[in-house]
């Protein structure tokens, strides 16, 4: 049995975790910044070294292609994830996949492993979406879900452009985006939950992923002093928010159903402590893998919204910052998945992923599938990530051995 | 009857009110700020038309005081109220008891009236408390209740010292806080609330103001993915928070008594729209004229808490910002202003102060009362603050009687 060299995969994963590091020591490689640009040049240099055909589409995705030349004409198997980060993030999302990716190939390549099509690994674009919306939007625009032009063209937080960024980083690219379509797609991935922990298991074979709804909801009550307004005479939007708030979390809770729901940010106007709030506005994402349930939770909610608008005499005004529906991926991936770890010896499940990947866009083109190693703690865009090395290594392997039946 | 020159309060208040605009027309005059020092100068000014002693204190408090040669060694009635302002004012708050206790001054002296005490009007420092903290500050200090130095070492909101900023605008005058003791204090002030003009009555003699409990709550659980941590495996501040607002908010409106309770901040880190809260940081303001009760309400958002920090398995910490027991006016005085609210053909009611007044302060030293007249819609902070004109005008001969009586 092959297996790969966990000493450079291991080794890399740390080297390029140290480039973007602040004063602090805090990790941050934002799409198309100048320390994207520093970590791009690292893997550009590997994929070189490694003997592949660089190829850099315009909206900055990089592909490394072992493009054999005795095959041609045969659509590649491709490996991939990002290696752009979160403000202050951990050394292993996005990044392992792609290195592990790059380490299969170069593993392949070594064993003298003839492939009946090219292998590729690919670093998409801007898939944590924190500098330039939406996320995931390498792969969305690989895979024809919006044009190249549109994305280019996005706004950065600090006002950038991304086509500018692109550009003066040396990553505008001349390949057309979506030039390589796949005939598989693998993605391995930390799986940023708690689930693979839990259950003491190295490896889970992705099977689908959580449809995703995400609205912000603006409630518009009335400002009054805090001391002189009598209870009766309120038009409260901070009431009317912690009432949808709390309704919403213990519908959830209280369901046997893998629904989830979160309200991560909220602010109240004018926020002052003697002043009733005027405007709550907060944001829900509601995510679950099947698309009617997905449905069901945003009817609930929309019809407490109604309901509460009346009762509470506030105006609620709802927004759909984002909406996906649930991915189901390739079976028959997902069983060569199984199969691999149970050969190796470990324990394995099928699971589903509870965020969003590069890989829900690639299913749109090819048959795809993801690979889970554990996340310590569940937790991940923190410094705080963190993966054993023998489960990076284990999760590579089964990487490869996926890799090498569908690329035989 | 003799009356107050309406023509003259109502034009003072609209040149006050016009002083301290920005380029948008919003009016701001932050206590010690540029503005304050132009509102100052103005007041100061009329004072002095007006042929009255001006004394300013050490923390800028200033008095106009007239000294009748003929009366020595009476302690003096005192009318007074505040002319700094919160950001993007109304005219009314404050600035309408301060020039109208003015006009009772230059109405008595004009009508010939011989007083047995010196009258005086006062404009108490930074009662917004915007700027600097605590608010009412200037006639805490008066009354005793913190010293002088503690408050000019006060460091405001933009990181200035109070002391520096008076004697900068050339507001730190020479006299010991304090030096004044009053005979009895009046505020005539506009209601905030909307209880005068729901009932449709000009006039409220005020018998008592409420007791204040700021606190502070800050509710730690534990950031994790949005998609990936089953509602089970949660700890969610927000969630909690959310809960707990419900639950005072709920319990005041369902009580019968005047108990309110306001969330008017709130604040979740990490704030991000896929990441459960670690942290939420809101804040309470819970008010009722009966000590008891407001103990009680305390209690029951306290006990309420420890139940929530088992349940929820989050850390609830709570800060008291503020704590004020309620204030009993001074019967006598009431009953003096809804006498002479009657003999006007005035439609009176006793009521309660849902907000803090300098009067609070004032009567630890002396006793007291306050006249409100009432503020359309309840709204006051705001360029929406409205009384009429013909309320105003009212309002303000009944602090004359009133006046006219104690200083006879």
């Amino acid at each position: 049995m092959i297996a790969i060299d966990a000493q450079r995969l291991l080794g890399r994963i740390r080297e390029l975790g140290a480039v973007g590091r602040d004063g602090e020591g805090r990790l941050t490689r934002l799409a198309a910044s100048d320390t994207d640009r520093q970590g791009r040049d690292l893997f550009v240099g590997w994929l070189r070294q490694a003997g592949l055909d660089v190829a850099i589409d315009r909206v900055g995705n990089i592909f490394g292609i072992w493009q054999n030349p005795e095959i041609t004409g045969q659509a590649p198997l491709l490996i991939g994830s990002h290696i752009d980060t979160v403000i202050d993030a951990g050394i292993y999302d996005g990044c392992y996949g792609v290195l592990a990716g790059l380490e299969v190939i170069e593993t392949l390549k070594a064993t003298g492993f003839s492939p009946s099509r090219p292998v590729a690994v690919a670093a998409f674009t801007n898939e944590e979406g924190v500098r330039y919306t939406p996320d995931m939007m390498g792969s969305l625009v690989h895979a024809g879900g919006i044009d190249a032009e549109t994305v280019l063209a996005a706004v950065g937080t600090d006002g950038s452009v991304l086509g500018q960024e692109l550009a003066r980083i040396g990553y505008a690219g001349d390949r057309e985006p979506g030039f390589l379509t796949p005939h598989a797609y693998l993605e391995l991935h930390i799986e940023q939950g708690p689930v693979l922990e839990r259950e003491g298991l190295p490896v889970g074979a992705v099977e689908n992923l959580q449809g995703i709804s995400w609205q912000r909801i603006t409630i518009d009550g009335v400002a009054n002093h805090a001391g002189t307004t009598p209870m009766s005479m309120r038009n409260d939007a901070g009431h009317a928010a912690a009432r949808v708030i709390t309704f919403l979390l213990d519908r959830t809770k209280a369901s046997n159903a893998p629904t989830v729901a979160t309200v991560g940010t909220i602010r109240f106007e004018p926020n002052a402590i003697n002043v009733i709030p005027s405007r709550a506005v907060f944001t829900v994402d509601l995510r679950d893998p099947d698309e009617q349930r997905l449905q069901a939770a945003e009817a609930a909610l929309a019809a407490y919204l109604e309901q509460l608008a009346a009762a509470e005499n506030v105006t609620v005004s709802v927004e759909q910052l984002a909406r996906f529906e649930p991915v189901i991926f390739d079976l028959r991936i997902v069983e060569q998945i199984e199969a691999a770890a149970k050969r190796r010896g470990l324990g394995v499940r099928r699971m589903t992923s509870g965020a969003g990947h590069d890989a829900q866009m690639l299913a749109r083109i090819a048959p795809a599938a993801m690979i889970f190693v554990p996340s310590v703690g569940g937790i991940s865009h923190s410094p705080r990530e963190h993966t054993d090395d023998a489960e990076l290594v284990a999760g590579a392997n089964i990487l490869l051995d996926v890799a090498a039946q569908l690329a035989k």
